[in-house]
């Protein structure tokens, strides 16, 4: 259609004003584009969790911002108050335009220009991120066909452009192709919200690469079976020592790959590290609610009354990881960002 | 209501001439039993998985033979032709019936007293593993609160009387209550089937045995935080070598317990024991439906068209385990079956 800027999660036309975002919540069943002409539909498809993942959920509250105006920030940072993208993003636009408040551009050209920048950086982040993981990966792996492993959904749909995780074994299958080699991918269904029988199912398939959905359970058993070369996953946050926070049952992985005597690889945005925290051994993991792992959907799986844990996340400590794959490079044991 | 044999999930009365089956379908939700009054109704228990555990699903086929007539053998194995204990149970009532052909005692009535002695045995199996486990409990784990992990369903849904590691569970619970302590268990939902999110919690809380469900993916982060003091487990198989076949997700526990320092218990009848195996490094796992994974229920959680690897279950190696509590005893490594 030839949309000036043209992902799968997102498509811009700033000349013909044509803001589009992907339903994800209908992923994997419908791939249905929600048009932005108002700052009410940015709030609603953040508010209603149709868009997800930190940069692009930043990115729509610009989008927002573009289409009212700058007195929207107040409203839209209440769309969902713990996503600090927007938080960041709204900050860095107000120095931005600080910066340039004697250009002869007007509003609208000025947030424009900075969505472009964002998205240009944020693209450019994830195929260094994306390539880096392949250099790494040839040295250690040295196989026609690399199984990977990989948790939750860290790809086109949560990033712009490759993805994290996903972008390196996206960018590691486009790579192989060409010297007759093949990827294959494990995806864990990822429990409680299933992130990757949907989202990165989604992507992996319409990507061609060839894949099966596990449950979680299942992974000790693949590897033990000698079917998994690498696990690769993404990062929440990352402590100065290489403590990694990510979601819930990453850490589980990490084990068994220690066990296993297999890689694992962290792959994240330099972003993703928290200087200010030395290590995550005692970083407060958030407790979602316990409907995540009651109902599927709105259909419930046992009683509403029992007892639920459901920690959104976990801390693999840095002994575990044998790789930490950044924008500027890879670290690996021992880490001190 | 005075029932000659009353457990959870079957309740006889030979007199009334009685027979009631838990509808397990309907569990956490509903408790409603199924009445069976003819061979029929047997056989549709059976074949629509009303009824589940394998010497359950033994018992209800003899009681088919009870209400019907020997002759009926053939039609009730077709109802689940891999449920061995059918064929076990027929087998043995064969030879029961052959030794005492010139008693006076009609059919009906040998029938009945070999599913009271089969009954009897399997009640008192399951209370001395019970039993066993909890004395090797009281030398591993020295404390007033004693917090379990448990996989799937082991306890009296799925055997008669207390159940395996889940009977281990619950006498512990009973024993330590006297001495003003107490037990809590971490439930793996366990997917795909969720037995642990569906029956181990509706028995736990039917006992008042306090309990947290939690994702699968969840466990290696509540042993992180020291949540965990044992892990116990049930056993479909155990070769010579102490090899044992489990629900998938069980090899998985065991690598997160011997990273942790977390003592690893398998609980099992005698009669798992396999001495025809030496050990289970080529043991073939049975590949279940796809659905199982992609639906719950009716309900499609992703698309049906995306490849799934659904094994039923995995081989945890002798060495990840520490005890092995059968109804004779306790064991630990070396195993020699």
């Amino acid at each position: 259609m030839g949309y000036e800027i043209d992902y799968y999660n997102i498509k811009i036309d700033f000349e013909k004003n044509e803001f589009l975002v992907l339903d994800q919540k209908l992923l994997p069943f419908e791939e249905r584009y929600i048009k932005l002409e108002t700052v009410q539909d940015v709030y609603d498809v953040i508010k209603n969790m149709n868009v997800r993942g930190a940069p692009l959920i930043g990115i729509v509250a610009l989008i927002g911002l573009y289409l009212g105006s700058y007195t929207d920030m107040e409203f839209l940072k209440k769309a969902r108050p713990t996503a600090i993208n927007i938080f960041n993003y709204f900050n860095e636009l107000k120095v931005y335009l600080e910066k340039r408040a004697d250009h002869h551009k007007d509003y609208k050209e000025l947030v424009r220009s900075f969505i472009i920048d964002i998205l240009k950086s944020e693209y450019t982040k994830n195929l260094k991120i994306s390539q880096n993981g392949f250099e790494i990966l040839k040295k250690i792996v040295n196989k026609e066909r690399i199984n990977f492993l990989t948790h939750c959904n860290t790809g086109s749909l949560a990033t712009i452009g490759l993805g994290t995780a996903l972008g390196i074994i996206k960018y590691t299958s486009s790579e192989v192709l060409r010297s007759g080699g093949k990827v294959f991918v494990w995806v864990d269904e990822t429990r409680p919200y299933l992130q990757g029988s949907r989202l990165t199912a989604w992507e992996l398939h319409k990507e061609g690469i060839e894949f099966k959905i596990i449950t979680d359970n299942s992974a000790a058993y693949v590897m033990s079976k000698g079917l998994v070369d690498v696990v690769c996953v993404g990062a929440d946050r990352i402590a100065k020592n290489g403590d990694t926070a990510n979601k819930i049952g990453t850490l589980n992985l990490a084990i068994l790959c220690k066990y296993y005597g297999i890689p694992f690889i962290v792959a994240a945005p330099n972003s993703s590290i928290d200087t200010n925290l030395s290590d995550l051994r005692d970083f407060e993991v958030e407790e979602r609610q316990k409907d995540e792992v009651i109902k599927i959907g709105d259909i419930p799986i046992t009683r509403q009354d029992y007892e639920v844990f459901n920690p959104s996340f976990d801390i693999t400590p840095c002994e575990l990881i044998d790789y930490i794959v950044l924008d500027s490079g890879v670290y690996s044991k021992p880490y001190n960002f």
